[in-house]
């Protein structure tokens, strides 16, 4: 790079702004994870690198001040419904240290084929087989918790895991029969729960899982990344074992994992989080009308029918016939919503598309629906 | 926890504030660390969730809006003096993926006695054998890089590593001599410089490392955590390979790693960072002459002298006299300290204790002398 062009790099990088900071919020990945009042307190507070660690008495989670160890070891476990808790830099992270802990490469692992990507990616790094319990396909994607027995039985797998609900259709499995077949058959089993915790009521212990998997930045209005990991108390040894030269820390989390701000907002909002899960019947009647308005428009909802979470897919047959005729493409309708103020489907997508209803209210949602009869009209 | 307890403990967690913001920093940990003003502002401005992945095309280093691409791709190997880049939790982080990556369980790494422990949990986290370079003891504590070559042919290691410096004393030792050493047996060699990356010119090039790692949160200007990694490009496939069913995703990073506000402020942080490194000489310079006045109040500096670092470490028998005598013990040194305004050596040391003269001004560091020859006379 010319001498020229990297000083303009440089100043770029410091005055960088958000386009969508302002607008209606319904992209799936930032609804839940918009940070509370307190928050942004904390994250001003202790920004700055190291400031968690000012009374660092050797592990992270142990730190009194701030009261991580208070947040740890207390307030979490009782919030995830587990023995033992700990938090780390995602969910992707805490998938990973689980199974890097209790299985081997070469071994295999069961898991539901709405997975998230990083359910693979993660099983990749540890050198695992990864078999998927199908789905129904087309429009519904449910998994029948029902198909791990026999696969179980067929693969033995060292682990199970479940995706509580899965990002793309927002669908929720019967995560209670999983716990019933992974204790049926001594399996250690997995719920992460990237979109439930801090969403929705969500309780390991009342599942009957083994370990459960949360997403600060996804779903505990967070900064990202950060992330929570519930387990039995059976599973401490293994998966929070100690380095043998020294006993403070811990080798799945290199000592210490989310060292910053990032956990600092996930403790600031907390109380919130914990007030809002409350309140959970309120966001399912708000996305299944919602869902039901756009239907009306033409799109057709996929996944789970009647709808049971925010997270909500949609083909968009009549957006895609207005998409292949405009100068922009698939981005029109990006454009479009943003000219209205609203941020939710990814830019470029308009043949179907995805959207969470989790953090606007129904004047919003509305509002929402009103533009997309109103984009719908204009090309019409 | 009782219904009262929780609900105070959580009302706790929403309004938290940091003892130390105010003060003279001066604690190791965090002087490379503070904040730049542009980073203050991008913590506001990505604080939410998810928010650098607006128009995320699948792989955060690739992102273009926020500049995450040209940041990783183009500054960051041109700052680093590397080929390959990538960003990363942290430095800990860096290191256990490239392990990871190059070594496998029962393979032996040969490190200086002076890492960071992270380096030894790392190892343990792969199963690796750590096999040490010795230091020369007390006083210096320094290590000497020919030593490398006979515990190479030795233990035949799959990769070596150097802290450079290392977090104690804050010695500089021959990183050069290491390039050729590790040329000439033909073995991977890390450059830990979690400590020099952000505050002193270094290149990965002119040492003629494989690997360099740097860590935000502690020398670059950056919220925590968050790290950078640079390499030769023989490396990259090996390190950054990709998953085999999302071509896409880095299976060390589990598909991204630092993907939020960490990395912001490191971005916004750059400019500054790049341009303080140029003034490496006057560090040292402040730094030597601040060890020279508190070794004239019979305190004595350990590690390298003349010291080429402001990384201090320090033994103070008289302070550690009064400590025996008074209430407070150790940590009345804490507390004098604090009551100047000064934060730095760990609460509750005072025999021996570790500063850092990286954020502070000569004016600052007068006063702070002053303050240790007040704290002296008062308990005389």
């Amino acid at each position: 790079m010319a001498k020229q062009g990297e000083d303009k790099s440089l100043q770029k990088l410091a005055g960088l702004r958000r386009q969508h900071k302002e607008l209606i919020n319904l992209m799936p990945l930032q609804t839940g994870g918009i940070l509370t009042k307190a928050a942004r307190e904390a994250l001003v507070e202790f920004g700055d690198g190291y400031s968690v660690c000012d009374f660092c008495q050797g592990s992270l989670c142990d730190v009194a001040n701030p009261p991580i160890r208070d947040f740890v070891h207390e307030l979490l476990p009782q919030f995830l419904g587990c023995e033992v808790a700990t938090v780390t830099h995602g969910a992707r992270e805490a998938k990973f240290m689980v199974m890097h802990s209790l299985a081997e490469a070469g071994d295999s692992i069961l898991v539901d084929a709405n997975r998230h990507y990083t359910t693979v990616v993660a099983a990749d790094r540890v050198g695992l087989n990864v078999i998927e319990v199908p789905h129904s396909g087309y429009p519904e994607f449910k998994v029948d918790i029902n198909q791990y027995a026999p696969l179980i039985r067929k693969h033995t797998p060292k682990l199970i895991l479940l995706t509580y609900p899965d990002g793309n259709y927002g669908n929720l499995p019967d995560a209670r029969r999983l716990g019933e077949i992974a204790q049926e058959y001594d399996i250690p089993c997995i719920l992460n729960g990237a979109y439930s915790v801090g969403r929705m009521p969500v309780s390991m212990e009342e599942i009957g899982a083994d370990f459960i998997i949360g997403s600060g930045h996804k779903s505990m209005a967070s900064a990202g990344p950060v992330g929570v990991l519930g387990m039995r108390k059976k599973w401490e040894e293994g998966v929070l074992r100690k380095s043998p030269t020294y006993s403070k820390k811990d080798i799945e989390l290199l000592g210490c994992s989310v060292r910053g701000v990032p956990l600092m907002t996930l403790m600031a909002s907390f109380a919130c989080v914990k007030e809002r899960v409350q309140h959970w019947d309120e966001q399912v009647s708000k996305a299944q009308w919602f869902s039901a308005e756009l239907e009306k428009l033409g799109f057709k909802q996929l996944g789970e029918q009647p709808h049971k979470h925010d997270l909500l897919y949609f083909e968009s047959p009549a957006l895609y016939e207005i998409s292949r005729r405009v100068r922009e493409r698939g981005y029109f309708l990006y454009k479009e919503l943003k000219d209205r103020g609203i941020w939710g489907p990814q830019p470029g997508m308009a043949k179907s598309f995805k959207l969470s209803t989790f953090a606007a209210d129904r004047q919003q949602l509305e509002f929402v629906v009103d533009s997309f009869k109103a984009i719908l009209s204009k090309y019409d």
